[in-house]
């Protein structure tokens, strides 16, 4: 290209260049390196390669724009446009020839990494730039005098194409057998689901069809938890999510917690095998359901990126965990993983479907934590941010660019509604808010699947559907925390007594007292309250949370974070007054808590979406400081010490603004408290 | 190191470095790239780096070797030397440190790249450069502070022993659920087979022992021809073969030669994976069977090697080899191929096993031919080299180190006696070589399994074991050139009449008349004889053969090649002479032809033990002229012309010097010549 040659200036990107007359937009914008998505390679079939020329004068750029800079609307256009429409002013670049100066806009579905905005509520874009991609191709004939064989002239078309940079093409046995009869069922045209998870690596195909074929191509992002699996159905052409979905562990009949499964593996010979099996079996059933709900195949499904901790990780591998189970908790393998899905045995999907693992970051900070980092980005972070993803185990994430520090704390089930007296999983039917008048004591509530309040006009009849079935995390929490609020329990955790309260509410349950939310046992139904039993869980999964986070403050040496983000499916639905008010997390200002809905299966549909983002990942990961707290003596300190509820007098400035705590104290009535309940207090 | 540290020199390599007092000697010789064998890592267990210090004067290199050069002997050396013995004069390179000057001998077994010298007539020597090798480390133990996993700390371990180099480390699965244990068992010494086929592609874990393991460790090199299938065992460690076998290829069944295969997949559906699956359990049936000759478990078998012709090739593959059948005969893949062993369902070998597949060259020029080029280096000569791999197909290469042209010709089973109305196989009791005496035209022979011939005193006894039970493919060979000696054949390949030749051994047989060798009738034995039939067959063999050379002579423009080398099972046993008066192979000094053996098995057994041979051969396959028979019009002129058998006035000026050939002729006699073979001659 020479000065004399025409000026064409892309936009939005600003890329431009002198190209010789006749020369495709398309091959232009490839050589500027414009982002201008193709899969066709430039043959009028795709349409992925459509631009909309700019007309008249462009000052900013010095252009005029003649009324021939572009050779005329062509037959393949026009076919285009009568088959599936072109939107007015669109041409195809493949088509299009320069003939002139010319102004040229790239849409941005037109792009190849055009951006997916996430829905949640910190709105952290996903740049598209899947592993697998569909490449359509044409291979020349064979010949005689140049015998090359079928599979090694589609890698030289491939390379003239820029699909393979200089990496070798990779191919099963299984492609290469189907190889020969496409390629003539297609007229030696050929369209390959190519997998190139990095640049500088070889690429391999996963499958192929004759001709062109465009689509469905998935991928599942699949966040492995150790009472519940999510799954998003990821169209990896644009990153839309095709489909959600969830199941409950299987593994849970093996243990309700971690240290339970761990624990099973060591006393059953051959107990990992059967974990693995089960879980690995709700995997593919998951795949099946998501795909059904999406209108497709699961043999649509490309690649699936999981985020477990490492117990599931293991498990999900065949690795026995006893190791996890016993300082110095060695993981097996820590490192990002590439395997066939298939030898993960998820045979759902399709033969050739790639599965890919994120790091783990320590023998109990797993790879959900290093989603989580994924999508909250703390290392990038300008203030102090602590990340807690709160599950049966709590990832705890600290820092800042300067550093990143993390561990995990074993919060137990209770945050889910396990072990907690009228606790169920939230589901509908499900007490999920609770406000007690500070002066009535009376509670009024919201159930899931019902808009309305309990003393709402209507409410009976709007949640009949439903029922009101019991409790669950997020509503006990609240209940827990207003309870506090309207000095119904005292700092310590004892729940008072009528005389003490004032309430005909509360109910002598043994020899402690329990408050009453709901009683349907007159309609057959149950009876909702919370125990001090209830209380004493929520105090331990709590203290366990905010020891967690204290032992990263004080590895950094401070007393306060700047923000929090709640993360986990948890994370989306508490309310962060209330985990403030019962000391769940460091004291903090309530517009610095936010919430970012489910972060681990974020980072696994960024992971997805985007490969880049797994050598990021990887990176970061091997840069954070790991702290375990199983043997830190300073963590069962702060998790003694955070056993009390925050009253008026601790440290909780931000909480004091924010609301008053009732100084009570009901420690000489029913309840004794134990000789470390008083000196933690 | 500075010039003021020790000065050693290593022999017989002559590389020299100064290093400070105290190095290991062989710490000094990997830093000086000196080829020093260590498999244990320095640690005294494998006694691989053995080597032999100088003593006194050596002016050659300037140095004075003192008393104290070398640390003194020391306990590890003393108990190995106990346990297992040293050789007068040896220490351990990773024991003995450096303290002076010093010329230290690599003795030939402690080199890693120590050569293996083959035993076949063309001395070729094997590089030792396996790409699968054990490699004992250690591997630091976890540490909560540093949560990396144990398999990443292997691969620091590995890497920093130099076994890496910048490539990543892979392990299946399977690799990885064993690791844990193993390293615990081992007390964090572990022994890897080390997969690595290039310096600058990911290594890979086939498997693992806890501790420090010695083997075995095997590779097979498979020759897998249409008829038979030969394997040889090969030791990894130092290239011997410890065990050879073959069988029948039961694709036999099938179909005779190729096309009958390739017709059989074409008009039976699935008939492709039948004869997938039947090569593929005769190849797990053939390791298990060397395995055991071995005295091994076929688990210790880590690398299959597999060179075949490219219809074997693609239904090994379980490619459906129709294209193969029909021009342009494209191939499905022509690359060299690297699998998992398992994905040829190879389940006898270790399950980590890797399979090899040298590159074909063209549609009907398949990986044997490679090996042959391999083994045989046409490539390399200085002289025009013929080399022709006879089978049921002759793979046929023509060329120096200026070009190389390949080509395969259509022979027919007739020269492994198939075909043959007394033809066999060779096997004991075949006759393999026959004399006829040019007076009396009476027979005398040999078979196989005794050293007699057939007129020596005691050959009936000698004999008695193996019986006399037909003529093999050697022998039919000898009988036809012997009768044409004999005068009992003209050159048109018509057998002489009693009356025209003067023997009462001519039998009738129809219209046409036989040769009797043996009539062992009175004895329930069977009736050996040479008929019309079993000349004709030779003669479309032969001029087959012949042609194909012609045709690549033609190519380079030249009547007559310098050296012509017979390679393939049947070119071991073949007598040069015989194939000349036949007319086989372009006529040639007879001292100028040599017999190489099984080529195309030495090439896989080449390419099983020096990784590097296997780049080579990718690369000078990508550099042959491939000539396709099927389609050349010249190549159906050379067949026709070449039916004749050569007289005293063709063009076969070595073979006049050798022998002088009857001129006889029995047109006139009993069977009419067609037009056809009229016109030929």
């Amino acid at each position: 290209m020479t000065s004399s040659d025409p000026l064409v200036v892309f936009t939005p990107s600003g890329k431009r260049g002198h190209f010789p007359p006749g020369t495709p937009v398309l091959t232009a914008a490839r050589q500027l390196g414009v982002d201008l998505e193709s899969v066709c390679g430039g043959r009028g079939i795709c349409s992925k390669c459509q631009i909309t020329p700019g007309e008249g004068d462009f000052p900013k750029h010095g252009i005029t724009v003649g009324a021939q800079a572009l050779s005329p609307w062509n037959a393949v256009e026009e076919r285009y446009a009568q088959k599936r429409g072109l939107k007015p002013g669109r041409r195809l670049g493949c088509q299009a020839l320069i003939q002139g100066d010319l102004v040229i806009d790239v849409p941005a579905e037109s792009q190849v990494h055009r951006q997916v905005v996430r829905k949640a509520a910190s709105a952290r874009a996903i740049q598209m730039d899947p592993a697998t991609r569909l490449v359509a191709v044409h291979v020349p004939e064979p010949d005689m005098d140049e015998p090359s064989g079928d599979f090694e002239r589609l890698e030289a078309a491939l390379r003239a194409a820029g699909h393979l940079g200089d990496a070798p093409l990779g191919a099963e046995l299984r492609v290469l057998q189907k190889l020969q009869p496409c390629l003539r069922k297609g007229g030696w045209e050929i369209t390959l689901a190519l997998y190139r998870p990095r640049e500088d690596r070889p690429a391999q195909i996963l499958d192929l069809w004759p001709g062109f074929y465009d689509g469905p191509l998935c991928g599942l992002a699949i966040d492995l938890g150790s009472t519940t699996i999510a799954a998003h159905l990821c169209d990896l052409r644009d990153g839309q999510v095709l489909a959600s979905g969830g199941v409950m562990n299987p593994q849970i009949r093996f243990g309700e917690d971690l240290m339970s499964r761990v624990s099973y593996a060591m006393m059953n010979p051959g107990g990992d095998q059967e974990m693995c099996a089960a879980v690995r079996a709700a995997l593919n059933d998951l795949a099946e359901t998501v795909a059904t709900e999406a209108g497709l195949s699961p043999d649509a499904i490309f690649e699936a990126v999981i985020v477990c901790n490492p117990v599931m990780h293991h498990l999900l591998l065949g690795i026995d965990p006893v190791e996890l189970g016993q300082a110095p908790f060695a993981l097996a393998t820590s490192g990002a993983l590439t395997l066939c899905a298939r030898d993960l045995n998820l045979s759902a999907l399709n033969p050739g479907a790639q599965a890919y693992l994120l790091p783990c970051i320590a023998g109990h900070v797993g790879a959900d934590a290093a989603a989580v980092v994924l999508s909250e980005e703390p290392h990038k972070a300008e203030t102090l941010t602590l990340v807690v993803d709160v599950g049966t185990n709590a990832e705890i994430v600290l820092g800042d660019q300067t550093q990143v520090l993390a561990c995990s704390s074993p919060t137990g089930p209770a945050f889910e509604g396990a072990q907690i007296s009228s606790g169920q999983r939230a589901a509908p039917g499900a007490i999920e808010r609770i406000e007690i008048d500070p002066i009535s004591k009376e509670p009024r509530f919201r159930v899931i699947g019902c808009d309305l309040w309990s003393d709402d006009p209507g409410f009976a009849a709007a949640s009949a559907a439903t029922g009101i079935t019991g409790i669950c995390g997020s509503g006990i929490i609240e209940a827990v925390a207003e309870m506090r609020l309207a000095g119904l329990l005292d700092p310590s955790g004892l729940i008072g007594s009528p005389a003490q309260t004032g309430s005909e509410r509360m109910l002598q349950d043994g020899r402690t007292w329990s408050y009453l939310i709901y009683d349907g046992r007159a309609a057959d139904g149950p009876l909702i309250s919370v125990t001090q039993g209830d209380v004493r869980a929520i105090q331990l999964a709590k203290s366990a949370l905010y020891a967690g986070a204290r032992l990263l403050m004080d590895e950094i040496g401070t007393d306060r974070v700047d923000r929090v983000v709640l993360a986990g499916a948890f994370g989306a639905h508490i309310s962060p007054k209330h985990a403030m008010i019962l000391g769940m997390i460091p004291d903090c200002p309530l517009d610095h808590v936010i919430s970012a809905g489910n972060a681990a299966g974020t980072g696994a549909r960024i992971a997805l979406c985007d490969r880049k983002a797994r050598s990021e990942i990887e990176t970061t990961v091997g840069n954070i400081t790991k702290i375990e707290t199983a043997v830190a003596p300073r963590f069962q300190e702060h998790f003694v010490n955070a056993n009390a509820l925050p009253h008026a007098t601790d440290p909780f400035p931000e909480l004091s603004k924010l609301v008053a705590l009732p100084e009570v104290s009901f420690n000489t009535n029913s309840e004794r408290p134990s000789r470390r309940r008083r000196r933690s207090n």
